[in-house]
This record gives C-alpha cells, structure tokens and sequence, in this order.
C-alpha cells in the first residue's frame, strides 16, 4: 500500500521520495527536539548510509545556524531525534538527504514546511545538493501521494525532462544547486518560535 | 501455549497484540521507573525495530511531558526499563509502538491501564498512529485471552470489517490515528500518583 | 558429569535447575557485591537472553528495595558481579531468572539460601513468575544432586502432577505466582547483615 | 558519471584522485569545524584504512600545529566532521590521505585550496608521503575532470612517465616527499582566517 | 616447539597449564599495575571464557581484599593488565582461573610466586575451585618443563591416579577445594611490598 | 615492491621486520604524541594481535618510566598514537612487540633511534623477549634494504646459524633476553628533550 501525503502540520516533518525495487512512494522525516546534551538518536530502521545523511545535516546546520537565526547553543541543549515512520521496511541511501536537512531546519528553526511538497536529493557538507536515481518513479510516486511541488537537484533536470508531459502535468518542480535554496523554498515564513 | 490476558493492576503493564508465525498471541509490555539518569534499558529478546519503538514513545513523551502533567525533570531522574515477558520467544518489529508509548505513560503518570484492554499499532515521532498487519490473527487471540476491548489505527478498521461478525462478537474497537487518543482511551483517571 | 549439591554456606550463592540436550542438571547462580558506582558484571559463557535476566532481576530489586530493607543507595554505592560457573558450557535462556533474583537478594540483604533448595522460573517486570520448560528432567537431576526443596512457578504444577509418583518421593514442591513469595521461602531469615 | 571539477571556494573543499573498477575519478574530500570538544566525524560510506587516513592526517596537524600558526587549544575546541560526497558508494584505502591532510589544513587555517588542484597520496605519521597505485587512470580522470595541476608522491614520478606524453599535456605535476610540501603547495595565502 | 619454566622472578607471574589439540603445554600469566583507575585490559589472543576468568579472579580479590592484607583503595587507583605470551595463539576455556588468581594476588601483595610451581583449575565467584579437563596432557607438559610442584582442584585427583606412576615421579601435587588455599599454597612469604 | 630503509631521523620512528606470504620485507612503526589523556590510537590496518603488542609495550613503558626518566604523569598528559604505513596492506602478528616498544620508549624520551637498526620480536608484561618465526626471510631482506644491524631475541640465534655465511655477511646481530636490553641498544643517547 502505498503511503498517502498528509497535512504536515507539525515543524519537523517534510515529505521526502523513495525509491524501492516496487517503485516509488513518498516517505517522512520527522524530527523533534527535548532538552539534552545535543545527542542525535535515528530511528525507522536506517541503513548506515541514510545515518550518514542525518549527521551531515545536524553537522551542517551547526556550521550555518545564521541562516536560520539561531543561537550557536541551541546545539548543545537539545536532542535531536529524528524517525522515519515504517519501521518494518529497511531504509538506506544518501537521497533523503536534502529531507532530512528541511527536517532539522524546520525543527530548530519553529517554521513549518510548505503543504504538498516533496523532495529528494544527496547533501554534501560544502552546501551541494547532489543528483540522485529513480526520478521517475518517484515523481509518478508523488503525483499519486497528491504533491504538488517537488525539490530536485538542478543535475537532475534532465531525468524529469526525458519523462512524457502528461506525467508530471500539474507538479510544479524546483532546481536547487545549494543547500541553502531547498531551506529558504521548503520552509514558511516565522510566525512564531517554538524552540 | 497461548497466553492468557491477567489483570494488569499495576502501572505499566499493558497488553499487546502480536503476530507470529503460528498465528495470533497477546503479549505484555511492562516499564518501571528506578531513580537514576534517564537511562533507557530494554529486554525481552527484542529485535531492533522493537527498540527502535521504545525509543520513538519515550522521545514522543519526553516533547509531550505537558498531556501526563509531567515536568521535565523527570525524565532526567529516572532510570526506564521496558521488558517484554517470554525471553525465549524472539519478538521484532513496530506494532507494540502504542502498547510501549501506553507502559511509559502510565509508568510516570502512575495511572494504571484500563482492564482487559488491548492494543496494536505502530507510532510516529509526530504523533500519528499508523497501521499495522495480521490484524485478524491479534483480533481472534484477544478474543481467546479474554480481552474486551481493542484500541487500532483507524487505517486498520477495514482489516476488522472484513472478519466474520461473529468472530468479533463481545469486542469494542476503538479506532485513533493519534498518539494522544491512545493514553486517553488506555489509562485510568489519575488517582494517587506513585512516582 | 552432573553436578552435586553443594552447601550454599555463603550469601549470594543459589541452585537453580537447568535444562540441556544431554538431560537435567543443576547450577549455581552466584553473586558478590564489592564498592563501586551500581555496575552489573556477568560471566560464565551466558547468552543474551540469560543476561537480560540478571539485568531484570536488578532492576526489580530497585524498585523493590523496601521488601530487604534496603536502602536505594546501597544499589548506586555497589558493584555487582553474577557469576554461573562451569565457564566452558555456554549458558542461555530465561529460567534462571527466579535463581538470579534470589542470589541478588540475598547478596544485597546478606540473608544465606536455605540448604538443599533449588528452583526455576522466568521472571517479569511486574512481578510475576512465569512457567518453564524441561520441568521433568529438571526435578530428576535435582533429585539426583540430593536436593529436597524445589520452587517452581504455579503454572508448572501440572508438568509435575505428570511425573510418575516414584521419580519425586522426598521432594518438596513449592508453587509461587509472585516473585515476592520466592524470596521469601528461599531467604533464611535476617540475622547478621553482611553488606 | 564521471564527477567535474567543481570550483571549491569554501575552505576545507578538496579535489582527490580515486581509482575504482570502473576507472579512475575524482572525488571532493569535505572538511568543516563546529564548536565542540575534539571529537571527529567521518561520514561518506568510508572504509577502514580510509577513516585511519583522517585519523592520521588530524593527529598529524595536532602535532605540527605550528606549520599553520595554530593554537593547540583549537584542537580540543573544534568538532571535526569529513566527508566525502556519494554516499552510494563505498569508498576505501590510503590514497586520500594527502587530500585528506590538506582538507584540515585548510579548515583549520581557513586558508582555500588552490583551483583546478587534485592530489593523491598515502600519508604516514612521520611526515613522508607515500606512492599510490592507478595512477595512469587516475590522472586521466583528473583530466577530464578540468583538472590542471597534481600533487603525487615523488616515488610515483615513473608512473607518469609511462604515460604517452600527450595524455598529460596541460597537467602540472608536482612531485613532493614531505607532508608539509603539500600544504605548501596546495593551500592559497591566508587572507583573512576564519575560524 | 613446547615452553620451557622459567623463573619468575617478577611478582605477577605465575605458571599455568595449557591443553591443546596437539597435547598439554605450559603457559605464563602475567598481570602488572600502573597508576589508574581499576581498569583491567586483557591482552594475549584470548577467547571470551578466558576473559571472563579474569574478570571473576579480580572481583574476588575486590571481595576478599582482607586475605592479602589490601586495603579496598587500591583496587580503584591501579589499573590492572593481564597478559598471556605467545600471542600468535589464540588461547581460551577456564581453566586458568586460580592462575589467573595468583598472578593477581601477587601483583597485589607484591608477593612472589613459589619457583617451580604450576597450576590449573577453574574458579567461582564463591571461592570453590572447580575441576578442568586434560590433566594427563597437563602433567606430562609441566614434567617436561621441569615443574616441581602442581596445585589442582581436590576433584581432579582421581585423573592424577590413573597416571603410570613412572610419569609422575618427582612431581609434588596439592589438591585444594577453596581458591584461598591457592594463594596461601602459591604465595612466597611478603618480604617487601612493591606496590 | 620491497620496501627501503629510510633514514629515522624523528623520534618515534622504527625499523621492524615483517614476514609475509610473499616473503620478508622492512616495516616502519611510528609514533608520535600531542597533547591528551592517555588515549591510545593505533592506525596501518592492524589485525587484534597486533594492536595488543601496543597496549602491551605501552603499560609496559608505564610500569618502567623510570628507565627513561620519566615521570608517571607523562603518560596521563599525553595521546599516544602508534601508525605502521602502507595502509592497503594489513598486518598482524606479535613479532613487531619490540619495535613498538622502542617506537614509544623514543618518542616519549625524544631520543632518535640509531641508524639503519631494524629489529624483530615478541615482548611479554615481565619484560622478557621471545622469539618470533620467519627470520631467514627477515633477514634477507633487511639486508636488501640496506639494514647494518639487527636486534633479535637469543632464543632465536640458532635461526641465523642455519643461515648461509654469506647471506648475512655485512650484518651484526644483537641476542637479546630482555626488553631493557632492546632500548638501551636501538635508542641515541639522550640529547635534547623534545616532549
Ligand atoms: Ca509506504
Ligand atoms: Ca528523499
Ligand atoms: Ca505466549
Ligand atoms: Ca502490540
Ligand atoms: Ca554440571
Ligand atoms: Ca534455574
Ligand atoms: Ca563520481
Ligand atoms: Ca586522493
Ligand atoms: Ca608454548
Ligand atoms: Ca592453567
Ligand atoms: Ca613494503
Ligand atoms: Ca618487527
């Protein structure tokens, strides 16, 4: 059965895309943050490389917690925890990256993220979004979930471009190059601070 | 052997539903708190996606410490032990997530959980319950082991419609998609607090 | 070469029955205490499920302390160390777990064992014994090392009421439901604390 | 796909030389500090013998951190995370190691890496650099790469020199013995430090 | 090529017996103390079980400081190393527990070990000393090495009388049942204390 | 390719003799030291016995600081870091015991080790040398790489009897029992200090 988009109405929860030898579908991230000693707990059965992807995201946020006007303590305060729901299905791979690193920022940050999008792309420690596979299928993923807008990396244009029009008719696409262009597209205007 | 339900007149006990290869069982979940420094200590020959779920209740309770009128501290000044009984008996993946989040809350609220009540879901870091298989199986040995009524995903209601009336005669479903329906539904009103 | 009764003259050490492919035996679960910061030690070639036992074991005594007239600081001011001798048979599964409980408490109290008492059974969290396996061939093999007291959880009453009449003259059955029933028919009563 | 050489114009960025078995590549080696105790992260699906190359390379610095005008007191101030970009695929052996050194050299000093620069070479902890293998396949990546100039190890000159002369022409190479000649080398003036 | 007895003129070690698929060996235990904090680091390519002895030989001693005249201290302001020579051999099993008792007891006191004396047998938690396999293997080895004296476990006697008496002559044995007859049987006379 | 001497003209560095499926060949063991608490890390993808031989000649050191001059506390203020280049190749075995040993005794005396000195052999905790296998091929090739001196343990002298004259003409070779003969024969005299 594949997973259906649902109102993200909580900071810390982005909408990412998977890709799995039944296709694509759409996955959370979810993060949340307790008082603690800035210790990252992973659950939702991940494999090392998609640990990888969270240690690069908290590790990156703290090099440019500027960009989301926090304070360089914040870091050493709080736990941050971060799941992927579907415990029974092992996950792996870089390409919940750039989800994970909106996570994270919504979290920290109190912003929530924009309703109906999705997104998939390998960070890098530099601020690089990198391409990732199965654009395809997890493009036809999220039609069916009901997105609306998808973040990719600009090197993965050419994958949409090669798909038929009438596929990803009705989805709006952003091409990023740099980590900061997902966060400033991903997240809503402060309203009021959470953490 | 099947076990049988048994009356669980002490906080943090609560009763499972568990899907085995030979078909359906209850199972419990017991916590007790200890004074130390929120560790958390997990037995019972649980795989890791079991842990992963008591990770995942004791995080989610630890943000949402506001629902049990629980202060903070707490977490910090107790030890937490989860034990699952039957150490022969391998046990693994997320459907015991409410069944845990429901030991926890009853642990540090000190409220003792609803009698011959049972419960069977996965949980998420952002508070939603989600649905879980084998549900005809869990359903016909709750009804064996004398349960009366059963707490489910509401993703999971069109699992009960399809069994035979008859078969779930005598039982209560309680369907939720949230995490806090659950502690509500599960645990008695607060009387003396213990911890 | 089965092993021998052998008198428990010293606080800490209790006989429990144990079940292998080569027939009954029985094993001394033994315990010491010495200074230091409520580390648990566990040796003896033990299997995980065996080891959660000791842990579950110590974790119930803390949060039961008030049955030994302990002190919970006794429990942070100690170190303890469960041994299982015979280090060359490897060891697993949770029937020591009433025999690990007892060595604990009577380490922790300084209370010796009753002479010629063995005794087998899971333990839980909550309080409960729960039924074991290999009963028949256990209470052999007890029989045979010339113990005359067996405690066993109420559940194996009819494993027992199985065994031809003959096979257990001379033996004595007690039959428990509570944890707190084990210890207090296998602990002799207080006279000098040793801790 | 065959990586392009990326413009590094963040501190810390590094081009290196990786030799697969499907030919020869480049590869970024990313290095970035946070406030934090001394600890060291290394993420990209790295194997073994290349996480010793990190360890080797940080040690080393601690060791000279007057080559740089560092403080020691930096070393125990800093969280060192490296990375190295495609997380899909395992990455392993000693020939990033100059490249390595050269990352935290150029974190630490805040000083950039020369452009159009790649570079491979086993580090020791003495200061030597050692050759490497692949280095026809290597240098041939580097040069479709955009790549304009190679630090090797002076006991890989021969294996350039096997090369047809017209699969090198535009390369610069430089060949070093010494760890600190390829700081030297590599590391652009420091204009304004940034840590 | 078999081991041949040599002196041990140091404090700490002490000779045991060893009983290998290619026949019966001596093997030296060695323990040393340094400044620390109760550590016990085990070198020698040893197997879990041996481990183990280790551990339980140090917990005695812990528990039974009053023997060699130790205060409790000492235990916390020494680290203790344990190592068995000839680390191309992987060595386990329990046999060289009351070695390891009276190397650690030596080291301790700063007593000597008697010269020409060897031993094998394993040790519990409760001061038994237990019976070990391999004892003509064992004896013919220690002979051979020009042993003089060998302590075993008072059970192991009826595998020293089956032996030709030819192959025993000129060896002294000292059958014990507690582990403080070990000591007091292995130990030289304090004369001055080392530590 | 056979490794070359290569003048040690840092403290910490040694020449050692390694055995291998395709015959002998020289190794270097570096160490170095840099500002800490102790910690012992161990790079050159060395297999578990290999890294005891480390811990082995550092508690060694520790317990003898005074053959060195040194004070206790040295070892409390100091990281030690142990690296054996050629990271691709992994190494293991207890034949390199005295080259660490002599590696850790220069570095933390700041004495260099004498010129073109290699050196093989087991150490024990009571500072004895034992001998290791392989010397023929050993020897061979220190002598190819231009080795003058070799240190080995007397019990291997019989191995460089069998050897024919003139292979080893040019040679000198050091019989060692004891460790302490190890250091006084490979380390400079003392000139200036350098930790
Ligand atoms: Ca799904
Ligand atoms: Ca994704
Ligand atoms: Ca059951
Ligand atoms: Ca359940
Ligand atoms: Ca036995
Ligand atoms: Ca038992
Ligand atoms: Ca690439
Ligand atoms: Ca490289
Ligand atoms: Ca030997
Ligand atoms: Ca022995
Ligand atoms: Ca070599
Ligand atoms: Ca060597």
């Amino acid at each position: 059965e594949k997973t259906k988009y649902d109102n993200n109405d909580v900071p810390g929860v982005v909408t990412g895309l998977a890709w799995t030898s039944v296709g694509g579908d759409i996955l959370f991230i979810e993060s949340s943050l307790t008082k603690g000693k800035g210790k990252l707990t992973l659950t939702g059965n991940l494999g090392e490389v998609m640990k990888e992807s969270a240690v690069i995201a908290l590790e990156f946020l703290k090099a440019h917690s500027d960009w989301l006007d926090l304070e360089q303590d914040v870091f050493d305060e709080k736990n941050v925890h971060i799941h992927v729901p579907e415990g029974a299905t092992p996950k792996d791979g870089p390409s919940a990256g750039i989800t994970m690193l909106t996570s994270l920022a919504s979290s920290f940050s109190g912003r929530k993220v924009k309703k109906n999008l999705a997104m998939t792309g390998e960070i890098t420690l530099r601020g690089e979004v990198l391409p990732v596979g199965g654009i395809k299928e997890k493009i036809l993923a999220a039609k069916r979930a009901n997105i609306k807008e998808i973040i990719l990396c600009e090197r993965n244009r050419k994958d949409v471009e090669e798909i038929t029009a009438d596929y990803v008719k009705g989805l709006k696409f952003h091409y990023v190059k740099k980590m900061k262009e997902v966060i400033d597209l991903a997240l809503e205007k402060k309203t009021n601070k959470k953490i």
